[in-house]
């Protein structure tokens, strides 16, 4: 970078403690010496896995968003508790949200949902090589895991019937191999 | 759905009224009638265009992400105006971005960038036939516009340099159009 655009904080304000996010409100120093206010969410980070049954199928999940007022089709997923590693939140929510167990895990990718107003980075693996178990949601979680053709689920991309960014990334991804025949 | 998994609302708290956003914590009713707490961030939605100067050359733009504290490449891209049409927003945001003009452009998925704690959608397109322009930034955005190959970009992916959801949404679905040779 030839010149710097780095902004510094000058005042820290948290607006909201939850129980798994924050919010604050920072008061900045852009680059020029001016100020500015930045809103951001504080996340702990998560991970999401595309579950492969078999080559041609996919596990997803039908749960409830709130924010966005929709039952969702979504890939399994969680958010990482205090200090877990990304591997052992992956398999626990694999196993919570659809009984399976994985007996190959790789990582796709790493990505920020939304770099503008929040903190979160989210590591997407591919699961292959399931075994099924028993089904055992967190208490809150109303959740339902379905087997989708692969191709169906791409074509719920294009569609709008899958539209939450983790989900399109990763058969994006695994779409991208399939049709290279190799890694990402 | 063979079974509901709508939460309504109880009460709806604003904890902070933003420029851009707001965040809400709200109070719901699950499924089973319990209560729970639901933190959100309520968004205009936001478009993304990923421009090609020529095939197999891309226009991204640097820029610093406070909440991420880094420097990052993403393709041009902004918030909607109330009321604004995502296409008119992508041309402003585009020019002033880049100082670039598009002949073509055509929408490849819109998405939720964050479904669990944000309500944005973030609509994503592609550029083609572009024709340069002065720049013209917010008076308090600090960008810079690059051309990049497109195939570095792809690598970016890979590599963990390019981690932005649409910036990474939007490359592979013109990966995966190119060679499948039609559109996503």
């Amino acid at each position: 970078m030839p010149k710097s655009f780095v902004e510094t904080v000058v005042r820290r304000r948290p607006v909201h403690k939850g129980r798994a996010i924050n919010f604050f409100v920072d008061e900045v120093r852009l680059p020029d010496g001016k100020r500015a206010v930045r809103e951001y969410v504080d996340h702990p980070g998560a991970v999401a896995v595309v579950p492969f049954l078999d080559p041609k199928t996919v596990i997803l999940v039908r749960q409830f968003r709130y924010p966005v007022g929709e039952t969702t089709w979504e890939v399994p997923a969680g958010k990482l508790d205090k200090g877990e590693e990304p591997r052992a939140c992956l398999v626990r929510e694999l196993r919570e949200e659809t009984g399976y167990r994985a007996r190959r895990l790789r990582r796709l990718v790493s990505f920020w949902p939304a770099p503008a107003f929040s903190n979160e980075r989210l590591h997407v693996y591919r699961a292959d090589g399931l075994t099924a178990g028993p089904v055992s949601p967190d208490e809150d979680e109303f959740i339902e895991a379905k087997p989708v053709p692969f191709a169906a689920a791409l074509a719920w991309i294009r569609s709008g019937k899958i539209r939450d960014a983790k989900t399109t990334i990763g058969l994006l991804a695994c779409a991208l191999e399939n049709r290279g025949r190799g890694r990402l």
